[in-house]
């Protein structure tokens, strides 16, 4: 009768750099009834994400939310209302995800400054130091887990600087949350932002948020309005609190998935969680090092949810991620901006972080490999990665 | 274990401003596999949405997509990406939607003219005529389905307005696309953009939008960027397109409730479901009256799917909603802005639109209302209504 056919979207093995695949009983939750978005129950249950939130966060911020968009929104949210035209931002960029948020700062009219790293290092927080000599700025910007590197940013010693320095520190944690470790209170955080489709393992579409005292103080003594009226932290705050004053219809189902994904991180508890991911992507990364491949993050900033290995020379990118697909129904990433038929993205976040993705996947690549003409051993990788994966 | 219950919503008849009842294969979609935001499957499910909102939009616009949130994210990105500073906006503003589009327009840098009706009147089209003659503008925003009053506006003439001053128009279709009639191309409309949880009845969380050749030139030829990068229509367009260029991580299983919920529509056959929605809405209405109650809008220019029907001298608005919603589930909507305690809101929208929440709600109401004082005739208002409701 119709010329559009029936949803029926395959069975993934979610690798990428996310969405990673989630617990059947967070899908289920977006089947359970709908509720208004004033209804008493519902408030009830954003009150209750709101103290999972803080508990995965590990932080005792009255100001957490989750914006009503993909991990991108709650990026904007935090950059556009903490800088205001002429104010100065300094931007660690080491990856794509660093460049957006200068593209983000720009966009507020604040005077951004970029501090680089080669896109495989961290910033080295002796550039953070020297930018910071340079004048004085209202935010600092870093990203935790640079999901286009698979590099992890040392967070403490630039949080003292910005602190030494009066600027507030900002977090990016869309990839590390709930996978890498995260202390925003005890690391002196200001300000961070996560997604919901990477180690928390729901669906995208929403983002959870923080803000310290400090940072809530800054965007409160705003002299102009942010940007956005949509993504105003004021008015967002404003319905997530008790006022509970009307600003958008809040994405209902999405939140019931937010609250069981939540549940299920701090079910299995976030250091043991931290353990897992740790586990399995460093057996991931020997697995691919016996293979005779080569990893791109530097080796002592390496995370575990999301690794970044070197295509290997005379083996082409797209056919080999095709084939993945079609053939093993496995999803990873291709590389992002100047990494992009250079490096494949592997994560192994949140549901997708399990032993049998580890080896599934070390089997797959490395017949595939040898298939495109490069000797990967695969035996040896299997060995070492199933070694690597008892707990 | 844990200090926090696990999810238990109850069943609502929600017949609130939305969000609306969804069908259960709706809800159904949202537990399909996640699917990468890259995969070719997932593209083809987008490139279908796109199909299925240019149908339900009547239009034939290439740039016809969802942003990544609320219809509120569809409202601002719509605004902001039509709005430069020191373009003139002229704003119809006959209630609370209105207002939000002004104060959007507002961050935009926009000069905005206020062309202003009373809360359950339309715009008077001539007024618009005045305030297109005081000088040029860059866009005229009218709403179509006043969420807060309950009135239709009439699009045509303003639509001619603005064209023969060669202003884009710009028309909210939040409550109205899938139960009013919507005639984007038909009509001259620019840019249009709707929610999900309202006539379409899926849940809250992602925003048909379209834009016409006309307002996709003015997008393209904008000297300044967006105010926001998450709601730049530029960047959005670039990955609905074919280009796919990474944007934001799509909404998956937003997606899937979407592209399920325009099937249904499209099944019903828009003619068909907005004689469903007409005779549902005025059934209630004149059921409403047959009660000895009035009803708020203007007669002539009532919406079926929203309905504002004012609260009886001496009968307070919280405790009969409360009642409605502890006793008999019902959720409907209290009055925004001007309107508060002095209106209730009651939407018949999408799949909530049926002829058995009409008959509960009144009989559930005509009780209430005598229990608080107000000599409501429950059998005349089932009788009247019971007759509208045959096809």
């Amino acid at each position: 009768m119709s010329d559009i056919p029936a949803l029926d979207p395959p069975r993934r093995t979610l690798m990428g750099p996310g969405p990673s695949g989630a617990d059947p009983s967070v899908l289920a939750a977006m089947g359970l009834p709908i509720l208004g978005h004033l209804d008493p129950e519902f408030m009830r249950i954003m009150d209750e994400c709101q103290t999972m939130m803080r508990r995965v966060f590990r932080t005792a911020n009255d100001v957490t939310l989750a914006t009503p968009g993909t991990g991108t929104s709650g990026m904007e949210a935090a950059v556009m209302n903490l800088l205001q035209p002429g104010d100065r931002a300094i931007v660690g960029i080491c990856g794509y995800f660093g460049e957006r948020i200068a593209a983000m700062a720009a966009r507020t009219g604040a005077e951004v400054t970029r501090v680089t790293a080669p896109w495989g290092s961290p910033i080295a927080p002796e550039d953070i130091e020297r930018a910071l000599r340079d004048g004085p700025a209202r935010l600092v910007a870093i990203v935790h887990a640079e999901t286009s590197t698979g590099v992890r940013q040392p967070v403490e010693p630039v949080a003292r600087l910005a602190k030494e320095a009066g600027a507030l520190l900002l977090l990016d944690c869309v990839t590390s949350l709930g996978g890498e470790p995260v202390d925003i209170d005890d690391w002196g955080v200001d300000a961070a932002y996560s997604g919901t489709q990477k180690c928390l393992s729901a669906p995208p579409g929403a983002s959870p948020l923080t803000l310290s005292p400090a940072a809530w103080r800054a965007v409160q003594a705003r002299e102009t309005p942010a940007n956005s009226w949509y993504l105003d932290l004021g008015l967002l705050e404003a319905y997530w609190d008790s006022r509970r004053a009307y600003h958008h219809t809040s994405p209902i189902s999405m939140t019931y998935a937010l609250h069981r994904a939540l549940a299920l991180v701090l079910e299995e508890g976030l250091e043991a969680r931290w353990r897992r991911h740790e586990r399995h992507g460093r057996a991931l990364q020997r697995g691919l090092e016996a293979m005779g491949l080569a990893l791109h993050a530097d080796a002592a900033h390496r995370l575990s949810v999301l690794t970044t290995v070197r295509i290997p020379e005379g083996v082409e990118d797209a056919p080999v991620r095709g084939a993945l697909l079609e053939r093993f129904g496995i999803e990873i990433g291709g590389g992002l901006g100047d990494l992009r038929g250079r490096v494949w993205r592997i994560g192994l976040m949140g549901e997708s972080s399990t032993p049998g993705n580890v080896l599934y996947f070390l089997a797959s690549l490395g017949g595939l490999l040898r298939e495109h003409g490069f000797a990967a051993d695969t035996g040896a990788a299997l060995d070492i990665a199933s070694g690597g994966l008892n707990p």
